[in-house]
């Protein structure tokens, strides 16, 4: 039987149909995009295409707004760089504890190799930001706030279009790692104040090693990699044309299939959800569910390790993970996880079940057969199960 | 007729075999490769089994010492920027005046914002190092040494070798930007003190976006891209699958057909460049003509302009350039032929012909028919040619 694929939040398949568009751009139409002959000349305005097509997806102003990268990582990277290196007088950094490691690793290196103060801000329980500490960190010093669309574990999705807003009454640029949600919800990026947003193509049925960074127009943006002119010299490199097609077909297809596939995928994630909970108790779903990602389902299994779990349902012909495959085999708990207060005897049995347009019906009728025999016999040989008291049975009961 | 494709120093075409060998990575092997479920492991090993090709066609001595990463121009930066960030009390860099762009833009950008010193070592008039201003300039503050392996305009080989050993005595790291000479030239590293070196895919008919650092065991490293722990820690974000893929198997084929195809090529580079020198005056072969890579020649045209010369031959379906690919659409001579002191009559009309595997003995007869009537009918309309003496009539004779 073939295998269930719920860890789309890690990476997609790419549609069929994106790599047929991607073909000819490898072994015919092979030039290099910037040349200025007649190999050149085909690829270039395919290449033009695709941005328009991006620009599409986010509701861009113009098609100069998006800048190729290699992926969601180089976009979040360029990002906050950028902020730094065009704002003389302003060397703060304000982000969240839940980033992505995209975000958080680099920052990180920036507050120990530069002297950039960074400022996090802590979310409660339910994944929620803490507005109010963001608007009072806020500053005459702040170069950049960098705050996800949506949280990659837990689908918990940031108010950002508000946040932009009271970035900008302060002077400050605003950055979003889009990565998860871009496909995911609506996004019309003229109506807002967000100045530069990142997205990754393999999140969205793309290709990998391709993603884009957009940058607003107006705002002054330095590189992170630095050589030729390409993309009107915000990004050296000869660009990865048949990435750049794929992704610009990804965001095609996206936008037509958005409105449908969503709701469909929610049904499919609820049912999911709430089948798992009903069947199997002492279970906590995290995040704040009434503003999460549609294909999100993020669960803590009482006193059971998450690696143990996901190897049985791997077993079992079901894919999921614990988190962020950027983290994958570090038996750390999950940084999100900690930064919300989820309480110890649930930190580590955590499952993150992500979905995607290509989920059926059937596929989660079987996941909700094999997860109840999973968990119980998972249960009957741990030690804490049988010896623990329950620390999650009022949150449980908050969701059901 | 089937243009002719003589721009394989900007970019090859992707060999059909890559691409047959990448596309099951897209939408049939298309998980994540740090995933620990069933879609993460066939990934896994395939990645691997490419890094051990690239291991084996640059004579490294351990696979882990192969970091992929998105092209040449990343490789060069993050080398660069690894040994200054690694190296407490050396802030100094050599490079040269001929590198590409992918060096030069970012040393000069590092010797603007963070106080760096930068020495360029100059070149003769064959693009031949001054080794002795070298051997000077190296000192105790001298973080790196990054010099091409071969230029990409000229391609005029370097003596990294040697060069890496004299760096090593002073005690500074020695990275060459190879993007030109793998796949050209027979390279082993184990044999070399290279620490680092740079090459890109899309360069030995390999896919677009995709390329790799060679990082000797032993050097530390601090990455560029910061995110996840892929790459052993030393370049975030979601491995790149079918590129990295895609660059194993032209790794594979480069290293196959590497001693009868380069021989051939060479020959028919000869040919093309003794028969335009030959049959049109007043052209000037520019590098080091006795130590060169086997499918470059570099042809200044006395009198011209390069971009008449190049849309004319694009007309008659030959496709080459005036020099990088970066820097294409610029009207600006090139810093290589500059830096050589090619006299200002020679700046201006300068076109290269690089060829590949896939260059044939017919492309080169008509590529011979064709170019003595490009420039005779060019210079019959230029008032330069008409009106002015010949410079270069001394420095061709030194050639034919």
């Amino acid at each position: 039987m073939r295998p269930i694929y719920l860890d789309n939040n890690a990476t997609t398949r790419t549609d069929p149909s994106v790599v047929a568009d991607m073909l000819p751009y490898f072994s015919e139409f092979f030039g290099n995009a910037s040349s200025q002959h007649s190999f050149g000349a085909p690829v270039a305005a395919a290449v033009r295409a695709a941005r328009q097509s991006l620009q599409n997806l986010l509701g861009a102003a113009a098609e100069s707004e998006i800048v190729f990268t290699s992926g969601g990582t180089e976009s979040d990277n360029s990002a906050i760089l950028s902020a730094l290196e065009t704002q003389d007088g302003r060397d703060e950094i304000i982000t969240t504890t839940v980033e992505h490691a995209a975000v958080l690793a680099f920052v990180g290196h920036l507050e120990k190799t530069r002297g950039i103060k960074v400022h996090y801000i802590d979310v409660d329980a339910r994944g929620r930001l803490d507005i109010e500490a963001y608007k009072r960190l806020l500053g005459p010093r702040t170069a950049i706030v960098s705050i996800m669309w949506a949280n990659n574990e837990t689908g918990t999705i940031f108010p950002v279009s508000e946040l932009a807003e009271v970035a900008h009454a302060a002077g400050a640029l605003f950055h979003t790692d889009a990565v998860q949600a871009v496909g995911k919800l609506p996004i019309d990026l003229k109506s807002t104040r967000i100045d530069m947003l990142s997205l990754s193509g393999h999140k969205l049925h793309g290709p990998k090693g391709i993603g884009a960074l957009y940058v607003r127009k107006g705002v002054k943006f330095k590189p992170l990699i630095r050589g030729g002119h390409q993309e009107r010299g915000r990004r050296g490199g000869t660009e990865n044309v048949p990435g750049i097609i794929g992704l610009g077909k990804a965001a095609v297809l996206t936008a037509e299939r958005f409105q449908e596939e969503l709701g469909r995928v929610r049904k499919l994630r609820d049912r999911l959800e709430q089948g798992i909970v009903q069947q199997i108790g002492h279970c906590l779903v995290n995040g704040d569910l009434d503003n999460r990602l549609p294909n999100t389902s993020n669960i803590a299994f009482e006193h059971l390790d998450g690696e143990a779990i996901l190897t049985n349902m791997d077993r079992a012909g079901i894919a999921a993970s614990s988190g962020s495959a950027c983290t994958a085999g570090s038996t750390m708990p999950s940084h999100v996880l900690k930064a919300m207060g989820v309480p110890a005897s649930a930190l580590q049995g955590v499952v993150r079940f992500s979905l995607s347009r290509e989920t059926t019906s059937e596929e989660i009728d079987r996941v909700l057969e094999s997860m109840p025999q999973i968990i119980l016999k998972l249960r009957g040989m741990s030690a804490h199960w049988t010896h623990q008291p329950s620390q999650t049975d009022e949150l449980a009961s908050s969701f059901v």
